[in-house]
C-alpha cells in the first residue's frame, strides 16, 4: 500500500481500526487519525480508557434490553415514564432514535434482532420469553410494535400479534407512509400503498 | 439536556468526545458510540489502548518534523527519496496529503505553522532555524515552498524566499490556479488571476 507507506505504525493501526466504524472511510479515518494527534493527552488518555472500559461498564438492562450501567436502565427505574405501554423494538440502538423524537414516554422492549429465517433467525433468537413475562404481570395495557416497516419487521410484528393474541392488551403497529417534509412525488410505491392503506379520517 | 437523558454516562461521555472530531456533529457521534458498543471486545480494548500510548509513542521527526516512531521519520531515512529537494508545507499532516498524491518523492521540512500577525503567530514560531541548519549544508539543491495560495500562505512563502535568498538554490512556489477537473465557470477571481499570472507556454 504506497498510501500509508511512510505512516508509522501506530497512526496506521489507528487508521485502519476507526474505518471500521460505519460511514467512515480510509480517507476519513486518516483525517480523524492526525486530528487525534492534536488532542491534548488527557482527553486522548479519557477517550482510550472509556473506550476499553466500555464492554464493563454498559450491559443490557435486565428489563428491557436497553444500554445501562445499571441492572435496570434509566427508562425503565424513571417514575416519570408510562409503565403501562410498552414499546417492542429490534435493537438497542433503536431506543436512541425514538427517545431523540421527543415522542414517547412509555417503557421498550428490545428484541435484539427480527425474525429472519434466510438468515437463520427463528422466534427463538429473540428475547420472547422475557417480553412474555412482562406481559403478563398485568399492568401492561398497550403494546406498540415498532419493528421496522420491510419484510423481516412486518413479519416479526405479525409474529409477535398472534404470540400475545391472547393476553388482555391493545396490540398496535407504529403508522407507515410518506415521511413527514417529504415530497409525494417522489415517494416509492411500497411507501404510497402503506400511506394509502394506513389513510385516517380526518373528522 | 432531554436527548441525553437515557443514555448511561460512559455512553454519553464517549459521544461527547466523539463529537470532538473534525466532521463529526452530535448525531454520528451518537452513531459512532452505539456502533462501537457492538465491536468485539479485544478490538475495542486495542483501539483504547492504541488512542493512549499515542502521544508517547509518535513525535516530531528531529529533522523535518514529519510523524515518527523513532528519531527520524521513515521520510528521512528512506534511501528512495530525493535528498537533494525539500518541501515546505505547514503542518505535518499536510506531508500525508502530498504523500497520497504520489507525485513526490523528495525531503519534507514541516514550519509547525505559517506567519500570521493578526494571530500573533511570527517567524520565532516555526521551525526556521532547522530549516536553516538543513539548507547549510549544502547537499539541497532545490527548496519547493508549499504553504497554502491563501493571505498567511503567501505572505510565509514570500518571507522564506527572502530569508534564504543568499543560499545557492533553487527556491520555487507550487503552482496555484484551477484544480483538476474544475469546471472554468465556477472559478473565482482569486484562483482565475492566479491560474492566468501563472501560464505556461505549450511549445
Amino acid at each position: 500500500m504506497p498510501n500509508f507507506r511512510s505512516l508509522p505504525a501506530p497512526l496506521q493501526n489507528l487508521t485502519e481500526a476507526l474505518s471500521r466504524l460505519p460511514g467512515v472511510g480510509k480517507r476519513t479515518a486518516e483525517r480523524l487519525t492526525l486530528a487525534l494527534l492534536e488532542w491534548p493527552e488527557e482527553q486522548l488518555c479519557s477517550l482510550g480508557e472509556n473506550l476499553i472500559q466500555l464492554r464493563q461498564r454498559i450491559h443490557p438492562c435486565r428489563q428491557c434490553g436497553n444500554y445501562s450501567e445499571d441492572e435496570l436502565c434509566g427508562i425503565c427505574t424513571s417514575p416519570q415514564r408510562q409503565n403501562n405501554i410498552i414499546c417492542v423494538v429490534e435493537t438497542a440502538a433503536q431506543i436512541r432514535v425514538i427517545e431523540n423524537s421527543g415522542s414517547y414516554h412509555g417503557l421498550y422492549h428490545v428484541l435484539g434482532g427480527r425474525l429472519s429465517p434466510l438468515n437463520g433467525k427463528g422466534p427463538e433468537d429473540l428475547r420472547l420469553p422475557e417480553l412474555r413475562t412482562r406481559l403478563q404481570t398485568g399492568s401492561v395495557s398497550e403494546l406498540i410494535l415498532a419493528t421496522s416497516p420491510d419484510v423481516d419487521g412486518e413479519a416479526t410484528a405479525h409474529f409477535l400479534t398472534q404470540e400475545f393474541a391472547s393476553l388482555p392488551l391493545t396490540i398496535s403497529r407504529i403508522a407507515s407512509g410518506i415521511p413527514a417534509g417529504a415530497d409525494l412525488s417522489y415517494a416509492d410505491a411500497a411507501t404510497l400503498s402503506m400511506a394509502l392503506s394506513g389513510r385516517r379520517k380526518i373528522n
